[in-house]
C-alpha cells in the first residue's frame, strides 16, 4: 500500500543498529547518571558522547524537511519518511536527543527557520542545528486555557527600545535543563486590537535575562522528565531589545499555527515506538513467565491481550503515516481533521496499550527496570499537551458536522 | 499514502451515482417488499431489476481479482481496488446482491473457479455469475466449535457410485432463499485418517436433493436477513454422485482455507462503509434536532462522539486496506496477522461506532427507519463469523509471541 | 448490609418456584406461539393460563406499594422489598404480564390509582389491577425531543363538552396489542401559559376512538416486541367528553413526573435479572463446550469474562437497590441523583454483560434460542427509554457540580 | 438500606473535622517536607505531631475488630463500620499513618494479634499499636508469581537455635522507611513437604540483622511512596533466634491466607475516598475555569464525565460495603467472592475516575499540585498488588462457574 523512501528505508536500519548498539544498553546508565547527579537538571555526559556518535553517523536533524534543506547538510526527510524513524527514537524516551531531534527543539528549528532574520538565525539557530544548545517555547500558562492560543495573557510592552514582558507560563520543557539557552515567548502585545489574531507576538528572551525566573519544576504523573523538565516560569519586567521579535509585531497567532501540526505528530510517531516495544517485552515476558504451571504465553487472556495490542498499534501507526502523507501534500492546514484524530486517538490508544503490557509483567511492569511507566506518562501527558483532547474533538467534530451536510 | 488505480476510481464514482440514483431511494421500497412478500424468503422484484441495470452499467462480478479474470468480462480488480467499492456497497445491507458481490456467493463463486471441474463450472459457475442462481456454503456445524474447520462431524460416505451425507449445519446463508440452488457442503469423509487436514472433503448438493431438510430459519439480534437469511439444515441420507466432490477427495480443509480471507476482509470493507453511512446520518441528525434550545451540533458530547466516530473509522479503514494491499502482494497466509487483526478489530469497532451514532438519533434511531439497526446486527454477528473473535486472537497472539520472541 | 423483608424473602421463593415450574417450560412454547399466529398483536391463550394461576397463587399486583395498598389484596411492598421480584420476573422478558407487573401498566395503574376520579378508577383502573385490559401511557413525539416532556406538541383543546387532541404519537408501549382499551394521552392544552410546567394536560382515549389512527409497529433494533409492541400513532381530531381528563386541566406535568421515577427503576430491576441469566447460561455453556481440546471453563479470558459480569452484576443490583430504598424513604424527587445513576448505568452494565455471554455461546447465543438476544434489545432501549442516558447525565451532573460547590 | 453504627458515624463527623483543620492544609507542607529532606526514608516530624494529636482525639486504631479488641483502648470497629472511616483516611494517601491505620502495619498488627507469642506481642505489637515502629510484610518476591503464596523460594532452613535465611523479596512496603523495625518474612521451611501448604513459615526479622540488605527503592510509575517506599530486599544467611518463628514452622500460608481479605478490601475504601475526593475538585475545578465562552460546568461532556464519575463511585462503594458486611457476617473465607469482584473493580474504576478528572483540570491535573496523579498511582498498583487482578478473576471465575453448574 506505501514504501518508504530507499533513504528512509536505510536511515531505519541505521537507526535501529545504532539504537541496539549504543542506546539500549545504555538505558540504566542514562537513568543511573540522572538519579545519582548533584544537578537533575545539569546535561549527562553520556548524552554527549552519543550526540557526537550519531552525528558522526549522519544521524542528525533528520526532522528536517525538504523545504528547509538549505539549513542542513541533508535533503531533508517528508514527515511521511521522518515517521518511521521518530518511531524508532520513540522508543527510548530520551533518545530523540540524541540525534537533534527531541520537542520542542525541532519545532523552534522549525520557527527560527522560517520566522527567524539571519541574525536570530546565526545566533541561536546555528548552535541549536549543531546540538550545543537547547531551547524552551513558552506558550502555555496557568490561569488560561492553553487550548486556544488566543488566550494568552503575557503581557508584551513595548518601552522605548525593549520589550517589556510580565506574565506567568507553565509546562515549559526543556526550561529546567542547564543546556537550554533560549526562550521564544508568546505572549499578548496589542490587547485591544479588534483582530484576535493579530494581538499576540512572540519574542525571544535568552536564559539568565533578569525577571525570567524558574520558580519549579513540574511533574506529570510523579515524573520531572529530568533533565529536561517541564517547569512553572515568572516573567517580571524582563527586558529585550526590540530586534529580539519574531517575524513582526501581531504576528505571534500566525507562529503558532504553523508550529503546531508536525509537532502532535512527532509526539503520535514517537508513542507508536514506545507502545510497540512494549509489545515487545511482553511477549518476551509471557515466554519467560510461569503461572499455574503453564506459560503465561499459553493463558488465553494474554493472547487476547497480545493480539489487541498488535491490532491497535497497526491501525495507529496507519492513521500518523496518512496524517504525515497528507501534511507534505497539502500542509498542516489541509490535514486538520487527521491532525486531530491523530492527536485525540493515538495517545488514549498508547496508554491503553502499555497498560495491559504492563499488566501482564506483575508488579515489576510499573518500576523503572522498564520503559512502560515512562511511556505510560508521556502518552498520558500528550492527551493534555496542546490543550485536552476533548478540544480537539470539539474542532474536529464540528468541522465534520459542517462537511458532512454542507456537501 | 496510496493511491486505487484509475479504475477503481471510475468504478467508485459510478458505483456511487448508482446507489444515489437506485438503491438509496428504494430502501423502503425493498423492506416493504419483504415485510408484506406472502413468503419472505422469495426473491424480490425490485432487486432484478436493480440487478439488471447493474449488469447492463458493467458493475457486476466486481470482486474477481484479475488471477481470474478470465471467468468474467472485465480485467479483474485487486482487493485494494476492490476494498473502497465494497465500502460503498456495504453503506445499504442488500445492496451487494445488485452487483452479484454478495457473500457468500463471492466466496463460492472463487470456490468453483479454483477448484472445480470444467463441468461443474458449467452447470453452476456459469449461472452464478449471471446472478441466476444463488448459492449457499454449508460448514458451521450447531454441536462443534466452528472456528475449527477439522471439527466438522458431517459424515460423507461413499456407497457405490454414490456420497451419502448425514449430519447437521447451522448459520448456513442463503440457504433459506428460494433462490439458492446449490450447496457446497463439507463433512468428514476419512475420520481416521492419521492427518487431521486430510480427513474432509466438500460435495456439491443441488437444492431439493431428498434427505436435505431446511429445519428453521435462525435469527440473530432478531434479524433473519431475509430473504436470503440464515439456515439450520439436516441431512439425512443425501445421496449425490460421486463426480459432485470438488477437487478430490479428502481436499477439503484444504478448499475451507483458501477461501476463507477474502471472506473476512469483504465483511469488514462492507462494515466501514454502514459505519461512514452512520456517522453521516449522525452529522445530518445533530444539525437538524434542537434540545434545551441548543442544536445537537452544538454540545459538546455530540462533537466528541463525531470525532472519535471519524477517528475509529480511518482507522479502521486503513488498517482494511493494509491487509488488502498485503494479500495481494502475499497471498491470504502471508497476511494471516492482518487479516485476524481486521477480523477481530473492525467489526467491534463498527458496533461502537454505530452505537453512538443511534444514540444521538434518540429512539428512532433504533428503527428500522434508518440503516443503523441493521448495520449493528451486522457488524454483530460478524463477531462470531468464522468463529468468535477470541478463537482468531488466540492464534494470532500466539503468532506475534513466537515473531517476536524468536526473532 | 441488608435484609429483605420476611414477606418479600417468601414472595421471591414463591415466584421461583413458580418461574421453573411454569414459565421457563413455555418459553419456546410462548414464542412459537407468536410467531405462528395470524395476528402477532393478539392475546396468546398461554399468557392467560399462567395468568390465571398466578393470580390463583397470589403473585399478583405486587407492584403496588404500601401507600396505595387500598386498592389491592395485599399490604403492599416497598420498592425495596420490590426489586428482588422484579429482578426474578426480568429473566424471562415477557414475564412481568403473567403476574400483572408489566410496564407500562404498573405506571398507568398508578396513575390512576393517585389522580383519577372514581368514576375513572371505576370503569379503567378495576379491569387493569384484574388483567382484563392493558393500557398505554402515550408522551413521546417523534418530532421534539422527548426527555424534556414540556416538549410535546399533540394538541389538546376544548371544544364544548369535549377535547379535541391533534398530533402524533410514536413508541407508545402496548399500543398494538389487542388488548389494549385506553390510552393516556399527553398533550398541551394551554401552549401560551406562562408556567413552562402548566401547559400540558393528560387525558384518557379509548381505544377506538374515532381519529385515533394506528400509523405502524415500530421495531428496535429488529425487535418488533409482539404481542405488545411499540406504535407509532396519529389523532386526528380525536374527540372526548371532557370528564376524560386527569387530575384537572394545566396538570399533566405534574402527573407525568410522578409517574417517572419508578418506571425507570422497574426497568433496571428486570435488566438485572436477565443479566445474572446469561451469567448463568455462560457458566453452563462454559462447561459443555470443549475447543481447542480444552472445556470453555478452562480458557483463563473466559473466566474473567465470567468474574467481570459477577462484579458488574453486583454493583449494579446494590446502586438499584440503594435507589429503592432512598425512594421509599424519601420519595422519587429526593432519590432524582440516584435514579439518574441507575438509568444511566445500569442498560449500559448490562448491555456490555450480555454481549459478553453472548460471545461465549458463539454464533447460537445470537439466536431466539437463548434469551440473550431480546435481553440485549431492552438494555439498548432503555438507554433511550425517557431520554437519552445523555439528557439523564446532563441533569445530574449540574445537581452534582451544584452539591459539591455550594456546600 | 443500611446504616453505620452511631458510633462510626460520630467518629466519622469527628474524622472529617480532623482532615479538615489539621490534615488537608498540611498537604504542600508534608511533600514538601519529604523533597527537601536530606534522607527521603526519615520521618517526618510534621506526621509525629499529627499522630500524637490523632491519638490524643481517640482517633487511633480504628481499624482494629471487636474480635480483637482486647488489644486497643476501643471496643473494635466492624469492617462495616470501619469503611467509611478509612474513606476519609484515603482522601488524602500519606493520612492513614496518622491514626496508626496504615497498611501494611494493619495486617501486620492483626497478625501479632492472632499468631504472635505473649513475648513477640510485647516486644513488637505494643510499640506498634502506640505507633513508635512502623513494620513490614515480606513475602512478594521477583522471580516467582507472588499470586500464588506456595511459590515462594525464600529458603529458611535450621541450624541449631537459628533460623536461617536466604533469598530475595521486592516491593516490601515500608522497608526503606527508618521507622521500620520489624520484618516478617514467608519462605519456604520445608520445601520437600508432600503438602504445598504446609511447606511455608513466617519468621520474625528485626532490621539490622546481619545479612538483611535494601537493594533499592523501587518506584511504581515514577513515583517512590517516599518515606515508607517498596524495597527490594536480599536475605544472605539471615540468622534469628527459634523462638522468633510465629505460630509454628510450616504455619506460614495459614498465616498468609488469613491475613490477606482485610487488606485487599481497606485499599479499596481508600481507593472510594480519593475517587470521591477527584470528582468533588473535578467539580470545583468546573465553575472556575471557562473555555471558548462558556464554563466548564456549562459544557455537556464535563457533565456527563461527573455523572458518570458519581455513578461509579457510588457502586464501587456500595461493592465494598458488602463485602465488609459479609466478611464481618461469615469471615473472609465465606466472602471471597466479593472480595475478588471488588479487588478486580474498586482499583481499575478509580483509576478510570482519576483519569477523567484529571483530565478536566487541563494539565495542571497531572501535576502534583492535586492530589490526583498519587491517587492515580496508588490506584494502579493495587491492581497487581497480591497477585494481577487477572489471578483473582480466574479464581473468582473458577468458583461461579462452579457455583451455576453445581446447584
Amino acid at each position: 500500500m506505501y514504501q518508504f523512501s530507499e533513504r528512509s528505508q536505510a536511515l531505519q536500519a541505521q537507526l535501529q543498529a545504532f539504537m541496539e548498539e549504543h542506546v539500549y544498553p545504555n538505558e540504566h546508565a542514562y537513568a543511573e547518571a540522572i538519579n545519582t547527579a548533584e544537578n537533575r537538571w545539569a546535561a549527562v555526559p553520556l548524552m554527549d558522547e552519543l550526540k557526537a556518535r550519531a552525528q558522526a553517523e549522519g544521524l542528525w536533524n533528520l526532522f528536517v524537511p525538504p523545504s528547509l534543506a538549505q539549513f542542513v547538510d541533508h535533503e531533508g526527510l517528508s514527515n511521511f519518511d521522518y515517521a518511521p524513524l521518530a518511531e524508532i527514537m520513540g522508543r527510548v524516551f530520551w533518545s530523540p536527543e540524541i540525534f537533534n531531534c527531541s520537542a520542542p527543539d525541532t519545532g523552534n528549528m522549525e520557527v527560527f527557520m522560517k520566522y527567524a532574520t539571519e541574525e536570530q538565525q546565526a545566533q541561536w539557530l546555528t548552535p541549536l542545528l549543531a546540538g550545543e544548545i537547547r531551547s524552551a517555547y513558552a506558550m502555555t500558562e496557568p490561569q488560561v486555557a492553553s487550548s486556544d492560543a488566543t488566550n494568552v495573557e503575557l503581557r508584551i510592552e513595548r518601552d522605548g527600545d525593549e520589550w517589556v514582558l510580565n506574565g506567568r507560563k507553565w509546562f515549559i520543557t526543556n526550561a529546567m535543563y542547564e543546556r537550554t539557552k533560549i526562550f521564544i515567548v508568546m505572549g499578548k502585545s496589542d490587547p485591544d486590537n479588534p483582530s484576535r489574531h493579530k494581538q499576540q507576538s512572540q519574542v525571544l528572551v535568552p536564559k539568565g535575562t533578569p525577571g525570567l525566573e524558574l520558580v519549579r519544576a513540574l511533574t506529570t504523573m510523579g515524573y520531572d522528565d529530568a533533565p529536561t523538565g517541564h517547569a512553572e516560569l515568572r516573567f517580571t519586567d524582563v527586558r529585550v531589545p526590540l530586534e529580539n521579535i519574531l517575524l513582526g509585531e501581531g504576528r505571534g497567532f500566525e507562529i503558532a499555527q504553523g508550529r503546531l501540526g508536525p509537532g502532535r505528530i512527532h509526539h503520535c510517531m514517537r508513542l507508536i515506538g514506545i507502545a510497540q516495544r512494549s509489545l515487545e517485552l511482553a511477549c518476551a515476558r509471557s515466554v519467560s513467565r510461569t503461572t499455574f504451571g503453564r506459560k503465561l504465553a499459553e493463558h488465553q487472556s494474554v493472547r487476547e491481550d497480545i493480539a489487541k495490542c498488535f491490532s491497535e498499534i497497526e491501525m495507529a501507526r496507519l492513521l500518523v503515516l496518512k496524517t504525515c502523507a497528507r501534511m507534505d501534500e497539502v500542509g498542516a492546514k489541509g490535514a486538520m481533521d487527521l491532525i486531530a484524530a491523530s492527536k485525540t486517538s493515538v495517545p488514549l490508544m498508547v496508554q491503553t496499550i502499555i497498560d495491559r503490557c504492563m499488566q501482564i509483567h506483575g508488579a515489576g511492569g510499573l518500576t523503572s527496570d522498564y520503559c512502560m511507566a515512562e511511556g505510560f506518562n508521556y502518552a498520558r501527558w500528550c492527551r493534555q499537551a496542546d490543550g485536552p483532547d476533548q478540544v480537539h474533538q470539539m474542532a474536529l467534530g464540528k468541522m465534520l458536522i459542517k462537511r458532512y451536510t454542507e456537501e
